[in-house]
């Protein structure tokens, strides 16, 4: 049913809220009239925050986490051990891990994994970036912790291929997430244990 | 679980879309790292968005409804019958008698019903100057069309006795089974006043 609105600033403010994951117009329009009950300084802050997201924040250029300078705060952190660099998909992922409290090493965001079916090819992930991480930094591990989907099983190998021969330690976090669950959704002991039980890449083709 | 953002742009906006309702800080991160793989065009236009809607809309001097101009589209309307006022809880309800297109008078708009649970009587609500318009308008029938709880019996009741000695004619909405509901899940309280209120069968055939 296609409402007909009685005002121009209504219909665009429902437009533009509908355009998010999730929000139907419907949604859009009750979110858009519990703006116009609460104090003109809400809508503001909202409006402020989202525009000032968007314009602010830059992506990290070692590890293409978010951050709002040039390196992340996890990178420009003295007391993070440089030598380890764990592999993920995106921004959330390094949130999630960082929930756990048990990595003290680098993060590196490839920004999806390989996926044919989307059209995503490696070229489109930070995976050129990662190589050349192993060559010019010291990185004695690199810990592969993408979701064990198909797509993400198709990334980690693409990725011990290309790195191979770097003599680069390649470890992947322990399958104790359930084979077809997503990193998003995994609680956080889960994820914990998942990076204490890392296993060496090449072991599972020795079994 | 409480997130630990890494950049407070970030941690600003899941704050501020976390005070939606409906909306938690996982959705709202979801949402702001859905803002932050578009287009900047898409949160500028978002941002602006919200915040004209609630610094452009202003609601109706007449009938309360939500507006651009003093006056609203419906009230400004020289082709609507200004005799029929339709009494509505919120500016939500103006929409959905509008869509139903089977209303050509005016309405005015409570801004909620009374309910002494929440702290909301009379005076809260727009009555007063309903009253006003009853005394100043050519107003020849006041049409109650609030939801059918026990906080929109009461405001109804309280309404007209307020109006009893205007001389105005005071209907209210037919209550009975809802289109396309079946008997068997309708409440015995609606089935009996859908009894007592029953209309002549043939009289549907004649508008």
């Amino acid at each position: 049913m296609e409402q007909e609105f009685s005002s121009r600033l209504l219909e665009d403010a429902v437009t533009e809220m509908s355009r998010l994951p999730g929000i139907g117009r419907k949604t859009a329009l009750r979110l858009a009239l519990h703006l116009l009950r609460q104090e003109p300084q809400v809508a503001r802050s909202l409006g402020d925050a989202v525009i000032k997201l968007r314009e602010g924040v830059v992506y990290c250029r070692k590890c293409h986490n978010i951050s709002e300078s040039e390196l992340c705060g996890i990178c420009g952190n003295p007391a993070r051990d440089p030598s380890v660099v764990c592999v993920v998909e995106n921004v959330k992922d390094v949130m999630s891990f960082e929930n756990t409290g048990s990595f003290n090493g680098l993060y590196h965001v490839l920004g999806g994994v390989i996926s044919p079916m989307d059209g995503v090819g490696p070229e489109k992930l930070e995976i050129a970036s990662l190589i050349e991480r192993i060559d010019k930094e010291d990185i004695k591990e690199v810990i592969l912790a993408l979701s064990a989907t198909m797509e993400g099983d198709t990334t980690n190998f693409y990725i011990y291929r290309r790195l191979a021969e770097k003599g680069v330690k390649i470890t992947q976090i322990a399958r104790g997430v359930s084979v077809g669950n997503e990193i998003e959704y995994t609680d956080e002991v889960t994820l914990g244990r998942s990076l204490l039980n890392r296993t060496l890449f090449s072991d599972q083709f020795q079994s």
